[in-house]
């Protein structure tokens, strides 16, 4: 059995960067930026006046309670022609271009009315103040956007500013999800006797659609070798399928020979890991196939770990390898020799990191997972990790 | 003015929660639970085989390698009405029910076939290995989920399981982003002399659908009474308007009169914060109105310190007021006599958290924030703080 970091690597290895699409600047944000972005224009495009009040000449300002004639009225948008001569100004608002020879404001709060052409500037002024000067910000050409960031609201406004309206970004994946197994009825139904209801495809709907993608559900299907190929053939057109049961060694464990059946090459058949042991991993053409085990908590978990970063890999997000490492506030005893991801409860206490495990009673245990915020990382060959250890932590919010 | 903090309290004291309504499991990610759910059954509803192999009576395993009669094979979703006598067993799939009399599992790995219809078994058993007992993770109208939470993907789960397919969650807000001025053109166009594009729209309906929520962001609107009335009418059956422009001391800042005059009550109509001091917030029956001063990072900054708090409200989510505090990596200096929210760069090292101010150069300087993923509040009375110094930070990714 491959280990959890071998796993990784090899899901990864054969998992592909999807290709560029253009989309709406309103659906653009929690996308990868597909190319460069320089600015058309100079921002701002010319001196800004920052305040509502008089531009100014700076020289007429060099002593205060001077008094200049006001030879117009400069609202935002408006580019006036005319030129301040020594000894006048023009009063003028916030996000107006400021007129030829005008070099300063004055804040309207600084001022008083002498009538209504000339006002009187209570204070002295220098050059340049209370304006943004004509490319402060960005420049004509500059580049402002790197391709392969991830867009947030603040890069959206950017792109608005440098009239990017249709944003270059990496594609979404698409996501099939099914749940095999006879056991299994749907949420709307009363499960019978030796029946459940089907939780994991909602909740691996739930996983995906936090991503910001909608995959596609599909309805259960029964553990009949015909009807899972019929399912896997409908959905060799996604980028990932999702499918949970039948990847153990029962009887009635089709999904793989079906699978192989059908040509989809398995490069891994199980990890050594608890929860999630019998996780497939298997490609055809571009597809990714994940055999999921049926029980909520290895679904659950197997998703977090694993399928997760595939998706990002698809998404080209540069997802941080980065590990955090929080304190056992409890010694942590487990048994098997496989890697376990524990449901845990993490926070931050006195500038430091903390987590506990909580209470879980095995991989069908869906309801701890409401008490977990995280999961905590016991290696293969730890038997007993004492409390006050330092312990790898994946975050689930 | 008032502080950000009297600010913020008044906007949460004037923000009502808003009304229940029933929506479909697959759209109750990240929504708040409005009814405690209670389990309408054992989970799991029957003792539950956890392995593939056979289910046996434990008294017949006290010694290795008996050999057992095979008297049926049980698929996951079978109801078996047979009884295991003492040397019998059935061959049992994981998830399926234990016939009668069986109380353990032991795995076909720990097995081997005589023939067809006998099986040893190579080791000895406990009452109770390899089994879910019967209710062992969620009990018949036990509360499992509380009101108030927000749903994450392991509590769609746990929905799916108690049978809730449609779920009684709070509302989402209906918000409606404006931007006004004369000077603004939409991102399709290439600004004239004295025009510039507008971002505001773009970058708030962004930040707010960061949060789940798809606002209504309408076109420009003129400097002028009559269109700002007009938009305004229309946008009063939102829960919160977000207009930003026209809120200042110029002679075309009609925002705040036409919603005077439409009996909008402003509670408050600036802040001592920096940037965003202009910014107004008033009510009209249940309409929050937002009026937020035009430049593009004051815009940014108020709704992550404003408004955000007030659509947590809304949604009944319980908001952490808890402050992250991270040490300064540089000294920062300030002027004014107000709060400042400075863009900032926070990273956590040696399980610390540190932080320091982008290159910042004003309010219209949206740019600075594509460097920044924080920022840092300097309070009123700070004017030099010190490297090392803790600071308070408002997270933004």
């Amino acid at each position: 059995m491959i280990s959890p970091e071998i796993a990784l690597k090899l899901i990864l290895k054969n998992t592909p960067k999807l290709d560029n699409e253009f989309i709406d600047i309103l659906e653009a944000r929690g996308r990868t930026l597909a190319r460069d972005i320089y600015s058309d224009m100079d921002i701002p495009p010319f001196n800004k006046s920052a305040m509502d009040g008089f531009a100014c000449r700076s020289n007429d300002l060099k002593k205060a309670n001077v008094i200049l004639d006001i030879i117009e009225d400069i609202p935002a948008g408006f580019f006036s022609k005319k030129i301040i001569k020594n000894g006048q100004c023009a009063r003028i608002m916030t996000g107006a271009c400021l007129p030829k020879a005008a070099d300063t404001v004055v804040r309207v709060e600084d001022t008083k009315f002498i009538d209504k052409f000339r006002v009187k500037i209570l204070k002295t002024a220098k050059k340049n103040e209370n304006l943004c000067q004509k490319a402060e910000d960005i420049k004509k050409n500059q580049l402002v956007l790197t391709k392969g960031i991830i867009l947030r609201p603040q890069e959206i406004g950017i792109l608005a500013s440098c009239g990017i309206k249709k944003v270059p970004v990496i594609k979404k994946p698409k996501i099939a999800i099914i749940s095999t197994g006879d056991e299994l009825v749907d949420v709307t139904q009363i499960p019978k006797n030796g029946q459940i209801r089907d939780s994991n495809s909602y909740s691996l709907f739930s996983q995906v659609e936090k991503l910001g993608i909608l995959a596609k559900k599909f309805s259960i299907v029964k553990d009949k070798p015909n009807a899972i190929k019929k399912i896997i053939k409908k959905t060799l057109k996604y980028n990932i399928v999702l499918i949970s049961g039948g990847v153990s060694v029962g009887k009635y464990d089709y999904t793989k020979d079906v699978l192989k059946k059908m040509h989809v090459k398995f490069i891994f058949e199980k990890i050594a890991i608890r929860p999630g042991m019998p996780t497939a991993f298997g490609i055809k053409n571009k597809t990714l196939i994940f055999g999921l085990a049926g029980n909520p908590v290895s679904t659950f978990v197997i998703f977090e770990v694993f399928v997760k970063p595939a998706i990002y890999k698809l998404m080209n997000y540069k997802f941080s390898e980065k590990e955090i490492l929080a304190k056992l506030e409890i010694d942590v005893k487990k048994k098997s020799g496989r890697t376990h991801y524990l449901p845990a409860d993490f926070k931050v206490m006195r500038n430091n990191f903390w987590v506990r495990p909580v209470r879980f009673h095995g991989s069908a245990d869906l309801f701890s997972l409401t008490n977990a915020n995280s999961l905590i990382i016991i290696p293969k060959n730890a038997y007993w990790v004492k409390k006050g250890s330092f312990i790898k932590v994946v975050l689930l919010n």
